[in-house]
């Protein structure tokens, strides 16, 4: 398994723009079908009033030893939030969050940004990254593309992100994802690894509204998952996507997930119920070990790599113990069977 | 010290039994004869609306050198959350947080809960052990009881709750505690610690309101302490309790404190005036280790050893350092006299 | 730059006198011009209706090796909070945050508080020390002075603030700020420090209301920073006070952040656009290093030592990343430019 751990992110790559082009699992495609759309407060005169532009997969290509080019969309897409619930996120490819992007440290990346949003501006904030924000973080105009590069000299787990103003808007509305930078010496318990997760944390608030995303209490506080592998699904930030589609392994694995809080302004207690994580990297770098912990604080843009055993038959939730959020949403579960596969028993979800 | 603090598990188990058998200092007792019962807004026809049961000391017996009988029930008890204001709590043994389970780490526990709740099922979820929630958390029926094995094979400190669904509902009730596990190679500091005491900071809103409980503010934010031998008391999470029932300590003592977060919503930032954290282990286990902090962060159900020292006689207050959550009562007092009994001196709290 | 970071201590305090006398950066001087007030709720009977104390220099005296004098005030002073809002707030010494208090771990420190304020009694709370709140950080009347002393005996980054009660109430008002106690052995990073600041984030409510400060949302978030250096300037805690004048660096500097979250209320994600931060000492003790970290979780009343490298020209923010706060004015920049002098290009904030 260690040596399969260190070649993930070569093979990440290229399984992701295959999941991307089946991207069956995407609720996002449902989507054309929406007859309630939750965004009654767009101005009619607006080009995206009745904009839902299908998504666009993520271009993921290894132009190098140490090298990756990585094209992404703005674009405007309707989300199932929850269910019948859906929102027209502005988005990064369709997705909400956003695809993830899996690169090794020390990679540079060539990143360009194709803005299919007719309205408004948007921009790529990664938090992997060394590099002036107002020379390579900055605004692509409507129907424009813009490239940058940089070195993802840092190893983690990280934020990416819209920045442009007002940035809370752009994040709340759906324009987050997660990038990971493989570290280079590996981690110490990488051998023990039998299969890998993407979790990632984010809240929907009132529509586009600007006064609850500062002010007020978001609608809901939602778990998504980006696939790994061709056997994994992605999906959006959708209330019981993780719990209608439990995420699968077998008795006896250790499980890790990659976990990032993307907020935009919730902290998180991620906890998973009948386990603990027996080990803990901070923001996904090596040196920031914890052990046995049974919750792990997030902060709003604070990732995390999270590992634990399963010894048992039968279905784990997972949440954020912060329980008002984990109510509005912020619950998946996974389902642990005798061979890892859907056995089709019924799950327990909180 | 240090060869008490190895053994404190077990002789805390026999003397926790002591000590709820007298129980003169629980709250509820006196509950009786409480006259304003919050609970306004429970249907008249819910048999639980006049229902205040008497505590029940939960049964702690060690029946092997790695093996413990843990019985606790699920009950429906009066409970007075700030000075004349009783709230029919949904607890564990009818003490709101729970009594304290102190095993060793590696106990296999024996766990018996007998629900009394005439209406509604209840569970126990415990943050200490490996076992499928599916299997082990399950609901327990009223009027029923259910029993689970389970082993604590983690070291620290811990949370308990009732995991039955809307487990914000049955958290915000009163159905949380905590459990240590106490590590099988100790604390690097243990033979510098002149005494232990156990803090719980839990939430308390609007009676049985899951709107308040999903969206409002805690009308309480508390703090309560559970005896860990004969000579402590056992509190309820209660405005004032700590600070008008200080916790006691001599000039020069080093004080560890079992700290807990129960939530079921906030984060805390516990702090204690006049001094500093000469050691924290994280969630209890010796690997996490910091030192000199002048504040904790505690996620919703996180958990940390934290070790201190008192220099001067005096009173010492502690909080959480959200000010606004320590306003509403999540503070108490550290009393500090030449030879650590309460010489009836003035306190001074926050 | 070792060799300077270790005799840091000394020289900041004497040039914080010369600094504090010429104090020709603070806002609050401005404020005698100030026509709105918001402080509309008090009672015109109040003497300190019409009061805006012109701030007092705090003096601070080296007086033996080991021994430094602080002698500081409470005072009501005007702050400009955002532009053309004045907030007549309950200051140490006029400034909100108050100035900043730099000592050598093992100082001990001969305190006096001069309470200039005629209605309220004020008192100083300093989480670097260990000494009886009951004795050492107790009120000081209207128009009386207090004098105590203890040992700065921890190293590190810690808050101050008035402990009166209602302390949150101190606090909101704009009664705390931070005393650095500079680590006896240095941080392992010292050598390769460039250039050092102080940030730090606090709160603002509705004037002096504490229904808003327990329950409500704060209005403002604000970042300021304090003089380390004759150079370096004061700011109050003011929206668009770091954006407006932002903090200067030299392409490839590693800059070192002494942060500090004063709340009352708020945790923060602590984050910096553009770049991450390499070392993070929490609470600012060398001992609980993290490395590569996006973002840091302060808690309320949690400091710690940043340090980050620029690597090219332009501005990166700083944010907390929960972005309602970051909305409501918590963000600064950093400028870089070729010799670390401002170049007057336009800068990009959050």
């Amino acid at each position: 398994m260690g040596k399969n751990i260190k070649t993930t992110a070569m093979i990440a790559v290229s399984l992701i723009i295959l999941t991307a082009c089946g991207s069956s699992n995407l609720t996002s495609h449902k989507s054309a079908q929406a007859k309630k759309i939750s965004n009654s407060n767009t101005p009619v005169s607006d080009p995206r009033a009745h904009l839902n532009q299908t998504p666009t997969p993520m271009k993921v290509n290894r132009i190098g030893l140490h090298e990756v080019k990585v094209e992404m969309t703005a674009q405007i897409t309707d989300i199932e939030i929850a269910k019948d619930d859906f929102y027209k996120a502005w988005t990064f490819n369709g997705q909400a969050p956003g695809p993830v992007i899996v690169v090794d440290q020390g990679d540079k990346i060539d990143f360009t940004l194709k803005n299919m949003d007719p309205t408004y501006p948007h921009s790529m904030d990664m938090h992997a990254v060394h590099s002036a924000p107002s020379k390579n973080f900055i605004n692509v105009m409507p129907n424009q593309s813009g490239s940058f590069s940089y070195t993802a000299d840092n190893q983690g787990v990280f934020m990416y992100h819209c920045g442009t103003k007002p940035v809370l808007e752009h994040i709340a509305n759906g324009m987050h994802g997660m990038i990971i930078a493989k570290p280079k010496g590996g981690y110490p318990t990488d051998s023990q690894v039998n299969r890998e997760y993407i979790v990632i944390q984010n809240e929907w608030y009132k529509y586009d509204s600007m006064d609850d995303m500062t002010n007020g209490k978001p609608k809901y506080v939602v778990f998504s998952t980006k696939a790994l592998s061709s056997r994994q699904m992605n999906t959006n930030g959708t209330v019981g996507a993780l719990v209608n589609h439990p995420l699968l392994a077998k008795v006896g694995d250790r499980v890790r997930f990659y976990v990032l809080n993307v907020g935009p302004n919730e902290v998180s207690s991620f906890h998973i119920v009948g386990t603990l994580f027996d080990d803990v990297y901070l923001d996904g770098n090596p040196y920031n070990h914890l052990k046995g912990m049974q919750t792990v604080m997030l902060p709003a843009s604070g990732g995390a790599v999270v590992e634990f055993t399963l010894t048992q038959e039968g279905s784990y939730p997972f949440v954020t113990h912060q329980f008002n959020d984990a109510t509005k949403g912020a619950n998946g579960v996974i389902k642990v069977t005798k061979n890892g596969k859907d056995d089709g028993s019924v799950i327990m979800a909180h």
